[in-house]
């Protein structure tokens, strides 16, 4: 049943995080805490962000010039504990404090905060917003509250650009939760993932169907229901999300994001009809990203992340960024 | 069987170009060419490439600054008949002369060269290179000689950056064909992908097992075997493009291509082994790309494209470059 390019599973995460070191020239791996960091440390506001593994390239793949410092990576869909988050910090501090940016799942809010006060007890400023950017469900299985999701790589863009402009610690807290709270995501399904550890799926999604709103866990979403046509998917997941914040009028900047198994062609189509459903309500689209941005292992299936733009925000989205994932270009 | 997000099979190429242009605004779509090329054209040597559709990012997301003037899309899998490929050298011409990047596929070999033939006929000045990278196998289904895979991307982006700089026809075709002589590539494939249009696979890789050196559109490869580590495929996969070229103590770059079902935590996992299979062969990766450049619709696998380098061809590697799909960053 699994098939994957891989060594052995037990170290599926630190195989990744090693590969990413070796080819990325920019960064470097600490094997102990399970930390990718920026190679070169400038004196700026440091950002710290993580989670469990099998999202790629979140959260790794966003560590350079202009977004974060440091990334924690924990098992396979499990969060990292607090001693590997604290070794992220120390990485990133520079001296001028430091934002954790938090996906609003209930092990990553705990052990990101207990790191974040041990710091505090080693005189490191630190503050931290947490992300809870998917509409779908109002509790979810991992969270009290909504879920964070693909939104989470727009907080880590614009607050990434105003640390490296100079930003002061308070106000890239403050962009970066202006960020979260404009931000919000919708994410269709149309199959499980495989953990590495586990070798079978966990859940089905059955032959002609689809699941609403299924989390990057597969945590159950609103409905399981028949698979839907491209123009369907994008109206649906329009409708959620400006049901859940008005954008009319507004500029927004729209990630058209891959769960892992589904190739680009079916990502272009969708961001096609996306278009089309943001434009007929009256929403001025400045940026997309189409790709894969955070996913869940193989799973096939996309999430749509609409961000309501104000000068600042849009500003440091457009700012320059090198990392490996979030590129400079069109 | 088929879950992909599509409206109608029959209209899955201008679905996803009509996409990409509503999400690019460097960009526009020829619906009747099925062609994507730049909306700002500039006096310089344009640059056309295209194919058969089912390889996205391939081609139309290499249109942009540094890289093709145009992309022509087939339908999946299918070469473009003659009459787009000429809309696309008419778009792309500026009066400098036109060179087309063919990968090696008989029926691509004979469209753009009669293409090419009819520009010629309206005075454009058309040279054409053939890209046959894939080490695979030396005749294939579809091809007479070596078919041309993921290696195409290394010369779009050199070709494309001599032209942005002012090269005559004459010389960005010799370093495109330099590029093309120099680069290697190999895949391997764990599953099977779906024609939109067909609905079941054509063949199957059964449970457990892995083809090596299949094509990317699923044309057979040397054998099949039982599924690999990814530290063997990675010994595998530089062992038959160094028995091929002799990159010993050359600079290199390094593309890890996904063929589109496979996640970028499989990806980090086989770069890490490939550049430790590099290194130990006393060559220098001076760049390194890991993601999906060029694929098989939802196929699982990856392929290892690699290009010795002269001092020229690096230069333009990195020279800035603006695309969807090639962006300038680490």
């Amino acid at each position: 049943m699994m098939k994957k390019i891989m060594n052995d599973s037990s170290h599926v995460v630190s195989d990744m995080l090693a590969g990413i070191a070796a080819v990325n020239p920019k960064v470097c791996y600490d094997r102990e805490g399970e930390v990718i960091y920026r190679s070169e440390k400038r004196k700026k506001v440091g950002l710290v962000s993580g989670g469990g593994s099998g999202h790629e390239p979140a959260h790794a793949g966003y560590v350079g010039t202009g977004m974060l410092d440091a990334a924690v990576a924990g098992n396979v869909f499990a969060s990292p504990d607090p001693a590997r988050i604290l070794k992220g910090i120390e990485y990133a501090d520079s001296g001028e404090g430091v934002l954790l940016i938090i996906k609003n799942y209930s092990g990553d809010i705990m052990n990101f905060e207990m790191a974040g006060d041990l710091a505090q007890d080693m005189d490191v400023k630190v503050k931290s917003v947490i992300v809870k950017d998917d509409v779908a469900v109002k509790e979810s299985t991992f969270s009290t509250g909504r879920r964070g999701i693909s939104g989470t790589v727009f907080v880590h863009k614009i607050a990434g650009a105003k640390a490296e402009a100079g930003g002061s610690l308070e106000e890239v807290a403050e962009l970066a939760q202006r960020t979260a709270d404009n931000v919000r995501s919708f994410g269709v399904s149309l199959s499980s993932c495989i953990l590495p550890g586990v070798g079978t799926p966990g859940f089905v999604i059955e032959d002609g169907q689809m699941e609403l709103g299924m989390g990057i866990h597969g945590e159950p979403g609103i409905e399981k229901t028949t698979m839907k046509s491209a123009a369907e998917i994008a109206e649906i997941m329009v409708d959620k999300i400006t049901a859940d914040l008005n954008y009319s009028g507004r500029e927004t900047a729209v990630m058209v994001n891959g769960l892992g198994g589904t190739p680009l062609m079916e990502l272009y189509i969708l961001a096609g009809e996306i278009d089309k459903q943001i434009r007929s309500r009256n929403i001025t689209p400045v940026k997309y990203l189409v790709g894969n941005y955070m996913t869940s292992l193989e799973m096939a299936g996309a999430s749509v992340s609409m961000l309501r733009l104000d000068d600042e925000m849009k500003e440091y989205l457009m700012a320059p960024c090198s990392t490996m994932a979030w590129k400079e270009g069109v």
